[in-house]
């Protein structure tokens, strides 16, 4: 099996880092292609790079995709999920969609912990948007730190945890996501220390992108997830145009 | 007073059409400014679509903004909306926003027209995103008909009415939105043959933009619609370029 | 045009002052008529006087209606809203629904502030009947001040920017509402000093009241706002009286 | 014990046609005092009226609440409901109310039947307003009956129980709501002949009355349900301004 | 009339605390029979417990509910509830449900007031499957306190009245739940302490299930609250064998 | 890896046709261990039977559990669950839940099958109780077949892909969920036919199971998933008596 890892950021170390994750998650013989943004932003933070980031996703997905089995979105705000979902014929998962899936089956609410408060606002859009609002204790703002000080476990720990015990005890947090791909490889190294599950939104995306390549689900031939129409499409990048060539007429 | 409209889709004939219709919404003295993208496809019509226009939106937005007063977005999915929000310090409105909320304040529950069932799912998304479902009476869609059928009224009318009438029965629906920019300036011609509201999206959103523009609220200091912070940007067209490279330091 | 202003108080000094803001804010040559409740309490604070209100709101609609192109209600309870709307044929706005919505066009939550904590729950139901409680970030009770205090903008500022902070910090709300007629003008005055819009229920309805006159929208000819039919009344004030007189038959 | 029946409207045939489903469901020696309008409409069936309707209750229950032991509102729409809360001492059950929280303790979702599409939408937000929307599998509106037609059994009971029936199959419904003061004594009459518990508001809400009477709540000293303050009230009924002269100072 | 109260824990001392407080909510002449669980656990406090208590629930009412006009679950989870009400033909309360509708009766939103913080995410989960998340105010844990603590009023009263304070300022109650067998008759002691209305659920339990029973609603003969088909059953308990043999062929 | 997979109805058959489901759909080694249950009905099918086989499965799990990385419930009304995931210290999943959260992964909204009308208003509960209702299509019920009937896919074939077609139609499902044990291995064998997914809950649990236990997340030592507290516990199973002997004090 071979599950494509978008990363619509600039930045390739969170590529590294999040390949790194998904390699320690799939099964023998599982290929991680990872690919980076070009363009952009080297990490997406707020409403506007999230819109340049999700065309950004469906460029690299149109031209990485053939031959992978399914992809994964390396971007904590899923940027273009559903868009890719639409465009392929194989499964595709965001990270933070299947960080909270796999909070849902642990059972009860669960929290989203992300760093600095400016991106609150769309993480719980992002929630509603699945509509997975009753499931969700809030989302919970670490202080932001810098690139160096997040690679740093001992400068992250302390305040990670603290906010998980207080999501625990304030919010009645039963799992805590960590959200986002700057916190990948994170969770497996705090788990002893939580009092609850720490979910790690890389490792449920491949995990559950490989579940669902197994499992075989054809593409839909009804439904607004079904292949787009052909349509004259003008100036867009030339994966995005070879694939809009191969799609069926209306 | 100048407004921006912009059209994320490539045909120039819709962008001119909502261009009439919103300039018989302006007072006098407001100009209306059009832009159609250049890239893309003509029509929005799905996930895929909707992710590229609404990165096209705000290349647009950024490109065109300077010396305008307020945006409009001219597309019935408000691709970008939130993006450009944040983005730009003049207000910005979408189309089936505008008539949404137009609709809220007559009362009561509307229905929101479209043509082709496959984007249902998408504006039954989009009303859900505004936090509006519970004014919602259901999104209802026509059958699909060629562009020259939509231009012609004798052709729309008749199906166009009967779902009105079919809303208002079945659904309870107290008013009904024209979604689409295809309709615009459909609701002026059929409005007397209707027996609730027919809500313009056009007329809506330059209305209300024009409001807030007059009223003048200053960009949000604070939250997650501020302007982003400053960053490296690589490969953006130069409108965006050139707006980031303005952008407060963090 | 011609916007009739009711204040279904019997405080002169509360229409007074919406007036003077409605003024400010529509286009040269609009008249505000503003009429006060001859019966009734000096401010609604209660379930009780909400009602009484209502109903002093109809009496007075109908009284001073005819001629006039829009109605707004200078209530921050929006007491009798509904049932205007469905009396008059001409488009009927409340402050308070007005300025929500107007919140929404400037995106995200809204917090609603108010003095006195005694009215919060009525304001935390007047935001749910809207359908808008996934737009709110909350009801925030300032303490009480008297009248008197109420006037004093140097006394009023401090804990009213106070709470705007907070609601910003620990609410995310993304804009303010000023609720009540005891607000009105305050926004604009202290907008410089807000992180975020501060929005005023009188200017937000009398623009939309105007924008929804000019735009020209029907009396509904079915639904649940369409006119009353005629029916015997009893022991109801003369403008009640005559408006039932003229109604159309079942 | 005393209850005191209000009848919004002005129709006196309803009164007692109420009175008398209140006297079958009180325990002897249980007196029902019923009041009637003297003004307003013979049958609330609008928004306008409603509002009318709520400002008549409140002033019916500040004239004959003393001596009574709880209050029932005989009106569809509970009309003043909130108000009369608010103002008494002693405990006030709506009809619908009643009949909808009598439902939730049968299990399951309940239809509501009312005559007449009009107050479709009214009923579908007085059960929003009781936060009652995911136990509601409906509004369903009869055919509008002449009063004559209403009280000939005959005439109703097969469209009402085929309407049951409909309910239960296409909706799931799992009891249904005679809602609506011309519904009275039809429950009884009809339940043999019906697959679910049809659910009498009258009935409902005398019962109801009697046992928060018998339990002894004590007016709430807090709250927005607690006494309101003292206040100058002008042009107000005897009853309502004899109350508010009594009122606790704020 | 004759009640039946069902506690399915082992504890007999809380059976006879609730049997206490529920004689003297009844009318003269009203027998309860109560019956505790004879396996399970003393109290149940988690998910497992619960589960095994609602199939005691079962066992118990089928073994005790002939010759009974009502049951009433004297366990604060209403385990089993569900189950029973669709088994028997006689009305079944829970005494959660009865303090949460009664609750609804008054006014406003509720406190659920329980010890230990275990339990919270069960009773919010409990409040949720009543559809009833709208009117909730939130659960609040006391600390825990030993049963010899948990029967000294003068060791209860104190935190308990502090969390009802807390629950009316910072939550807005306007009532609060004493949730929990273990709180039976605290209210009645209490009330005149505490500024809103406090709610014993035996009580309102009782008084609902004597209310159901005395108006007099048929079993259900469609929908899911319908009688159980008959099916061959094996291994339980008498009663539930018994019944079962009863039962219509599908 | 070994994967406990519990049928808590009688029917041994059906716990055959789930475990060989589940054994093509686990990875080369993994071994399904399948258990049903001695006592209880053959097919749950009501609320009864869902009470009694919930606390069935909490037995089963706790005699079988032993040397087990995952349980897997195979019954549709996923009864007992959160109990077991409680009480377990390795994950366990619900066959509707897992095909739900499979669903969502999808995309879109799911439409839930199951066979006779009766259950419907269960599986709508269900969906509610985990916070899915946003995502769900509604609950479509096919004519209730005879468990031979059931077994022939010449005679469940055709119903059951035109409920398909209409749920895809007529409510914009996206996905089906066949939702009841009676369905396993139907997915697969009609997937070529149907034009959206169809999701088999034992093939979607099974791979969940197995993946969280891959994951490796430890018990919650905090919240209501935490193991239960010790405490007397009377007359229950061996297996109960046992893990409750070893359960850490409170």
């Amino acid at each position: 099996m071979r599950i494509l890892l978008i990363n619509p950021n600039t930045s390739a170390f969170v590529t590294e880092a999040c390949a790194d994750v998904a390699r320690r998650h799939v099964a023998p013989g599982t290929d991680i292609v990872a690919v980076t943004a070009s363009r952009g932003v080297p990490i997406i933070g707020c409403r506007t790079e999230n819109a340049i980031g999700a065309a950004m996703t469906v460029e690299l997905a149109a031209e990485h995709a053939e031959g992978c089995d399914a992809v994964v979105l390396a971007v904590s705000f899923d940027s273009g999920l559903a868009a890719v979902r639409e465009l392929l014929a194989i499964p595709v998962v965001g990270m933070s969609e299947a960080a909270m899936l796999t909070a849902c089956l642990l059972g009860g609410r669960f929290a989203y912990l992300t760093f600095g408060s400016r991106a609150v606002p769309l993480y719980e859009e992002l929630i509603q948007s699945y509509g997975l609002g009753r499931r969700s204790a809030g989302v919970i703002a670490l202080p932001m730190l810098s690139p160096a000080e997040l690679r740093d476990p001992a400068r992250v720990a302390p305040p990670l945890l603290q906010a998980v015990g207080r999501a625990v005890e304030e919010r009645g947090a039963e799992s805590v996501v960590l959200g986002g791909a700057v916190f990948a490889g994170l969770a497996d190294r705090l788990k002893p220390q939580s009092p609850v599950p720490l979910i790690d939104g890389i490792a449920a995306a491949v995990r559950m992108a490989a579940m669902l390549a197994a499992t075989g689900f054809a593409k839909p031939r009804a439904g607004s997830y079904r292949h787009p129409t052909k349509k004259p499409i003008a100036g867009m990048a030339d994966g995005i145009a070879r694939l809009y060539g191969r799609l069926p007429e209306a």
